[in-house]
């Protein structure tokens, strides 16, 4: 894979959203909130598509949104439905998700990225604009949202999860890519340092509360966590992300397995996926694309004891029952 | 730097020492001991050389066996002098270590590596045999040894250090590089087994007794240190042994920390050196160069408490003073 850098900077260039579409209950937007007419599509290696996994697990949307996960290793025509039966996802009946892009847009030449919302009944690609999905599937989707379903986004709570996923965004989201993207020393240095000073400023804000906002769960944990699980199997030694490890951060590496350990989190996480992704698609900064066999993944299942601080993980609610069955994953150790 | 590995197995190649002539006491060898008249070449960033910093030190051999110093950065010619006033060795008059390989044998075409022992007089390479070159130092040299010299290879040891060392270079020193390089999978597997295998038995080893063989400092203990020390800066990402950091092994970690902190260890230790040559040189690995910036390389010098296992760790002799101040490196963090 190509990876796009400023040739005077070396600092790594993210492509934009194309599709920003939204999905309302109101059907203002022309896309009206339905069960069973969208399909999620994921790479579980992505951590931007991951949120989308967690957000629906525990608001419980597993039936009215359905979900497709392409094969972990894009190839020149980038996400593939190989994981399938025929090669073919078995409801859009597309071999690439780069199909739906062009159904909702036949001169369309950007990227083709993950999560993407797809309509079924046309084919078309209704948005892949990341960071309102999740919240939308908080906001919009409330008719179809499980018993016990959690508030992620409370109403009292929204400018502090805006400012924390902000900062979190450009310092940790986003940080871990300009490092291992990064062609130049000045542009690796300025994402490390970054990174470290929020991971150390997030280190002390959890010291004393169990989640980021609030007592309970919200969206600004979800986009933490999506990152933090891949630090150390990934961020730390392919994007030298390695001032430290998330291991060795006792209190985020404990937030981390708390949150891996709440149902909707962990059962959500392929490490393969995510390993093999990350390592082997990424061959301009891992020319063997070997994929390493550390760390010891086993660690994420110790005691992590967040539980003292308190806090009511899903609030008023309930926390989500087991994944469906088509949705469960293997052992991950 | 192309990095020769087996297309069949994936496996790495080392070159073999292709100059394996001895300096001995009594000058059978054709190079008899003489102070003054030997330069050894080392780059601080190659762990194969560093053992014979670690050893010259110990051994107090400064003045007998002069040091040169290459840039941790090679160029397409090999380890070179640039870090000298002029880009040529004060001494030898070379800007090359090449020179010297080909003065020794005109149609050479291997690889040229350090360390190297040059003949000052006719400027002739005498051997790049680094297992062989740091014995000699202490059995050889004995003549010239600093009053309180250790013996590092005592007789009545020598069968059980040559067995751990056997084993130490199979599996621990040989075994990153052979990770690293690895071209296919399996061959990286296979390396990062037996690494990770042969530190878990040094652990347990190391649990109870201060070094690894007897009650004092051995070559054995140098052999494993050199490789230790590169571990958290290099081998765990650069080289994908990421089953733990050294930091994540307690025995082996305060093990490493007490030699490091070891008059005649931790002083000669360059890890600026270190982290350009591995990042810099192995752009078939790393191709952007960029230097990662961690570890935080100030936890070396952290408590270790191996004192309270005792043994004596100069045996009957004491440590070596401060390196000659030619030799002094700049501040490590």
């Amino acid at each position: 894979m190509a990876i796009p850098t400023d040739p005077e900077t070396g600092e790594f260039v993210r492509s934009a959203n194309h599709f920003d579409a939204r999905i309302t209950a109101d059907g203002s937007s022309g896309w009206p909130v339905e069960p069973g007419r969208y399909r999620l599509v994921v790479s579980r290696a992505c951590p931007w598509a991951s949120r989308g996994l967690v957000v629906r697990r525990l608001l419980g949307l597993e039936d009215a949104v359905s979900l497709a996960v392409a094969d972990p290793i894009q190839d020149e025509r980038s996400w593939r439905f190989t994981l399938d039966p025929g090669a073919v996802d078995p409801v859009l009946g597309i071999e690439f998700l780069s199909e739906a892009y062009y159904a909702a847009d036949p001169d369309y030449d950007g990227g083709i990225s993950v999560p993407a919302v797809v309509d079924v009944p046309s084919g078309e690609l209704v948005t892949n604009d990341y960071p309102q999905i999740t919240l939308d599937l908080s906001t919009e989707w409330g008719a179809y949202h499980r018993d016990g379903a959690p508030d992620l986004y409370p109403q009292r709570h929204r400018g502090e999860i805006d400012e924390i996923n902000r900062q979190v965004y450009a310092d940790v989201n986003a940080a871990v890519y300009e490092a291992g993207f990064a062609s130049k020393q000045a542009a690796y240095d300025d994402a490390y340092s970054r990174l470290f000073a929020r991971l150390d400023a997030l280190e002390k804000r959890l010291a004393t509360r169990r989640y980021l906002v609030g007592e309970t769960i919200t969206e600004a944990d979800i986009r933490l966590f999506t990152t933090l699980v891949r630090f150390d199997p990934v961020y730390h030694g392919h994007f030298k992300c390695n001032r430290n490890k998330l291991a060795e951060m006792p209190v985020l590496w404990a937030y981390a397995r708390d949150l891996f350990q709440t149902p909707g989190f962990g059962d959500t996480v392929d490490f393969d996926h995510i390993k093999r992704h990350y390592y082997q698609v990424h061959d301009g900064i891992n020319p063997t694309r070997i994929v390493p066999n550390g760390p010891d993944l086993s660690l994420w299942a110790t005691p992590h004891h967040r539980e003292e601080l308190g806090g009511r993980p899903f609030g008023e609610g309930t926390a989500p029952g087991p994944p469906p069955s088509a949705e469960v994953l293997p052992a991950q150790w």
